[in-house]
């Protein structure tokens, strides 16, 4: 497995690939990693000739206020799972590397970025999609994998992607979840053992919306209620949001129609968890 | 010379050649050739095994008040002219190709952008970088050719490419003018004659500048003086700015020092025309 620390190495390498005729898959990661990354690694492996695995605690798409310093990392233990599931590539550059002195360079998607997480987190998704293109431009990949646990994240790289005829493909992966339901994030790390267990909430709050949609709900407003009931209920927790909204533009919808996402961002403590659900009437 | 009208045949075509080790020039332009254009092609013909011109007339980079529907159009000569020259491929899309129902991504470089016309022109550089990362995305050139007439534009489009990692090179090409002096453009073919004859005061009042910076005058304040009283000596003018500054940042400089660009914009009747020069102390 090979390690480049700046773009530049990257980019040959990259190129050198493709001008043999290889295919590029891309895992965009903050390192930390769990079984949900690893999975995100064994798609890419089955997309492509190449797996690029990017290690980047990205500055820019944290607030002054939020977990930059404290986002755990241990680069030494991630690079033994990533090549023990057959990564060819880590990438993994400094700030330096990414944002020179004079940087001033940004990617906005206007609309998907509003709602949801856009309205606690202002500059989080230009954080967000200026690094993808940034990366995206230095690995090259015909295929970049991204979990569907930002599901919202995932929907904005897709928009960036088609509107700015980048030419590659976004595949989205499903949720990884603990045995007992908690959506596997790096940020579990930072619960209690007593918050760990009120997390669980999130996951059963989104079963308790799915029970609802197949008894026949299709209004916003009670399954909402509901998981505001059952998440409040739970010690510990602060909602931030609970939203239903089309999966496609992340506006809200007054009834599941199409494809529908039911998304939740709560604090358990000090922590701020997010999960979901897609509703999908069409298939 | 093949036309191509959509993103996918311009970018299927562009990997094809890629794969096959050639290098591709792109020349972007909104079409309306004059001798400037030619140049550029000229250029680009040496720097690659395939030269692509874009001509597309970009709305998201004209103000609401401006010359978009105006903006002088002539296709089929452009492709003759084009076709003389040696140019491969023409990318000719329409506005529903470029910017689809839904289109919300822009790409923004925040500095270079704030002084000149981005302080008349408020979202035109927004339009000229978002267009172009989307060309680069669609012809995927090794090399970009751009007219230094636009100079806030050429580092623009330099600092944006060097920001987001794009893999291509950008060449700047000195400015082309007509036998008098005047900056060849597009836009000339607004003017009157006797606009046409007062708009020889943009050339006149930058030789001038030379000529004080020759003899050793280093200070802002005097040249840009100088250059206001001959610009405004002559008839139908009106300034919109005449500045110097640091050819990389863009920002107002009171004295030249190392390169620096003297930057002009004048309307002439209600034709906004622009020129400049850089002084370069270090060559």
């Amino acid at each position: 497995m090979e390690i480049f620390r700046t773009a530049a190495e990257m980019q040959g390498f990259a190129e050198a690939r493709r001008l043999r005729g290889q295919k590029i898959s891309l895992v965009p990661t903050m390192g930390y990693f769990h079984e949900g990354h690893l999975n995100l690694m064994r798609v890419a492996k089955k997309a492509g000739d190449c797996v690029v695995v990017s290690i980047y605690v990205n500055p820019t798409q944290f607030g002054p206020t939020e977990d930059f310093e404290a986002y755990p990392r241990d680069f030494e233990r991630d690079c033994r799972l990533a090549e023990q599931v057959g990564v060819d590539v880590i990438f993994n550059p400094d700030n330096r590397e990414m944002y020179p002195d004079g940087y001033q360079t940004y990617v906005e998607v206007l609309e998907t970025t509003k709602n949801l997480c856009g309205l606690s987190r202002p500059q989080h998704f230009r954080g967000v999609t200026t690094v993808c293109a940034k990366l995206f431009n230095i690995v090259k990949p015909h295929t970049a994998i991204f979990g569907k646990k930002d599901f919202q994240q995932y929907t904005t790289i897709r928009r960036m992607v088609s509107d700015l005829n980048m030419d590659l493909e976004i595949v989205g992966m499903e949720i990884t979840r603990e045995a007992d339901g908690l959506a596997m994030s790096s940020r579990n790390v930072y619960l209690s053992t007593e918050e760990r267990k009120s997390a669980l909430s999130l996951n059963l709050s989104l079963t308790l919306a799915q029970k609802m949609y197949l008894d026949g709900e299709r209004k916003s407003a009670p399954i909402i209620e509901k998981v505001r009931e059952m998440l409040s209920a739970s010690p510990f927790t602060r909602i931030d949001y609970i939203n239903l909204c089309d999966a496609r533009t992340i506006k809200d919808v007054d009834e599941i129609e199409g494809e529908t996402l039911l998304a939740l961002a709560v604090w358990v403590g000090k922590t701020r968890l997010i999960d979901n659900m897609v509703f999908n009437e069409n298939s």
